[in-house]
């Protein structure tokens, strides 16, 4: 069994005008699917990020993946060391999948999900059952909550073409939420947050501490909006909403800034742990920030983390220094949502349920065979089927890439969409608060 | 596919009586076979520690593996959990496979290998195939020198029927050292110490040197029979026989011993590399034998770390923490030689030679098909079979077998050797210089 065809397929996906400390989402948020064949006629797919940069980050190890064994991956590991691949490879400054440095462990992931699942189904085995047997048979996610505008970004800008309104108070957060925990069962609740003033986004975690108690947990990630100072303020003031399994994520910018508000808050008596997708995104922050303390929760990811296996040993690393496993979400389709639960359902230690963007796309985008994927109690069952489970719908990948390339803009750019629709003076600003 | 039979062979094989700080090896070293056949006529088999203690251990777990998926192995890992498990698991008084808080991990492991024997054969894959694939394409293993005494043990007392003959002094090391790397080649030597007075083995330490040149590492492992003192002195003499790719193996006994010894060698300005498989043992040890600097490399096992899974992770995360990794051997067979030479090829930071017993074994006791596994310059080639690339004769099971039933003892005991054949009032000291 070898590979003999390697495709990439570029996917634009309609995407409402979430906000974040990065900015504003744009009307269309960009994908990848990648389709691999091998020369006994087995498919495998995988989702990953998008863009023109990952897509040619993806296009450049082509040659290495024609030909191989897709069992032989760490062989493509090796091969795609990119010396110059070191470096800062942080999101402070670059959102998820826009770093340079990480297109070596993007672009690996992305072929190893399309070799498992391609495995998967020649061996007639789901993928987290591929990888030492699953831990649990279904994943774990939260409600995953963004301040935005009304109107449906790429689905029309009509008001009515989004069912989530304009969300911009701390009373609309929590309709806003009731809506999400009912359609899918959520138990757990996690803010993005940076967007309106510390005081209401103060009140937003209260007013949902309240409405939802204390066996719901909850947790808020600014994307390093605020200062040590204001972090440390807000970790005091939200002492109580943070505890029972809540974290408190990325409060501020970089590994010495997180550390620093760590000691501060431990020495006023609050330990609240402090979690982490942007300061620490590879295996080689995790010993640093362990040893100053910057972070207690490391939030993973199977596409710029380097893949399924790639997680599993991060998460066993994270255990075996105490540190808490979560992961990561960025805007995707539902076959990233399966690459993630096998991910989770083939790691023991990841006791957090994840983060996922999936309730802000709709069935009208989706790219999986039969639409979109069912969610049952807040979670997502691994399919009795081989390999990751689904399958592409090809008129949906043609359609989403017809739109890919009718559009303007190749790449996110949250701070544009500011300028465009907000403030045409916009920019980032860390700390904002 | 489930597994519908779990067969274990007690197995008795010839052993010469080497010495280490332990004492003296029996006549015969005690193995275990286990074969488990699945619902659709696949075998699987795996060979793990010996004697009535850890076959009753392995019998154990039989109605958890009777009737399961055996991709399922992280569920049956999460069932023989064993509460009365926890404490000390170093080798400081027991000898690998005689201490019964390894009996999961030991029992765990067994199955382990015999799932992915089977599983390779079921999907036609080489074991190291199935973990991400094969780092590098043979297992490099080490010369592992042993002081012993004339006559071949099970072989037959006569001193014919032992090839190496007695070795009790620094120069009959040196014959043992080049016949052994003739036969199979190896670059790298490992001495057994803690068996002649400290300035007998830095004398042979130094003829090794001598003899071999700088390019071939050495490494010395005494098993805590030297006091810190003793060891900071041996440290300190074996200053340049130790470097180039050398350690200094569990000179002391206990994390703290080992912490002092390195903190007073860093003093003198010596940094040769601490190893350890008697302090460092399990997962658990790892972190805080990195924060005390106890040890620098790190022996794997996949019979008592917990299987081949297991040394992948373990060896991932020395790797995080700037650890290196190694492997530690038992009197085995070719089966576990098998599973030791896959666990070294799916683990990318596998940097030393392995250790293995192998040469001390020979034909007449093998109980693989075809007779025993060949060295290429002291690696083991992975074969281009499925699974492990090894089959059972199944004679040669049942020979050892009978004869394990015959012996008068079921677990190792060197120090009853000792008092038989060396001094009656022998007993192991710590530290004895």
């Amino acid at each position: 069994m070898r590979i003999k065809s390697f495709t990439t397929y570029p996917l634009a996906v309609a995407d409402p005008p979430l906000r974040s400390s990065y900015g504003r989402h744009a009307p269309y948020a960009l994908r990848t699917a990648l389709v691999l064949e091998t020369t006994d006629g087995i498919t495998g797919i995988a989702e990953a990020h998008g863009g023109d940069g990952p897509l040619a980050a993806l296009e450049a190890i082509k040659p290495m993946v024609l030909g191989m064994d897709p069992f032989q991956l760490t062989r493509l590991w090796d091969q795609t060391a990119d010396p110059s691949g070191a470096g800062d490879r942080s999101q402070t400054w670059f959102v998820p999948g826009e770093n340079p440095r990480d297109a070596r462990t993007r672009s690996y992931a992305a072929v190893e999900a399309a070799c498992l699942d391609l495995i998967g189904k020649a061996v007639n085995r789901p993928v987290c059952d591929l990888l030492g047997g699953r831990a649990r048979d279904a994943a774990p996610f939260s409600a995953y909550l963004f301040y935005k505008h009304a109107g449906g970004g790429g689905l029309g800008d009509d008001a009515r073409d989004d069912e989530y309104g304009e969300c911009l108070t701390p009373a609309s957060m929590v309709a806003q939420t009731h809506r999400m925990m009912d359609l899918y069962g959520f138990k757990e609740i996690k803010l993005k947050g940076g967007v309106l003033p510390p005081e209401d986004e103060i009140e937003t975690m209260r007013l949902l501490r309240a409405e939802f108690g204390p066996t719901v947990p909850l947790r808020i990630d600014p994307n390093c909006a605020w200062s040590v100072e204001t972090s440390v303020m807000i970790g005091l003031a939200l002492k109580d909403e943070l505890s029972g399994g809540g974290y408190f994520e990325d409060p501020t910018a970089g590994m010495d800034g997180m550390a620093e508000v760590r000691r501060r808050l431990l020495a006023a008596g609050v330990d609240t742990p402090l979690a982490s997708n942007v300061a620490v995104t590879a295996l080689e922050h995790i010993v640093p920030a362990w040893e100053t303390g910057a972070s207690q929760v490391i939030l993973s990811d199977p596409h710029y983390w380097g893949g399924i296996r790639a997680v599993q040993r991060m998460s066993m690393l994270c255990d075996s220094l105490g540190l808490g496993v979560s992961m990561h979400s960025n805007n995707h389709l539902g076959l990233s949502l399966m690459i993630m639960a096998h991910t989770c359902c083939a790691s023991p230690a990841m006791q957090f349920a994840c983060d996922t963007h999936y309730p802000w796309q709709t069935e009208q985008d989706e790219i999986i065979e039969g639409g979109r994927v069912r969610f049952v109690d807040g979670a997502v069952p691994i399919p009795d089927k081989p390999g990751l489970g689904v399958s592409l719908d090809m008129d949906q990948v043609h359609r989403l890439g017809e739109r890919y390339r009718s559009l303007t803009y190749r790449k996110r750019d949250d701070e544009a969409e500011m300028r465009l629709h907000v403030d045409p003076n916009w920019k980032r600003i860390l700390p904002r608060w």
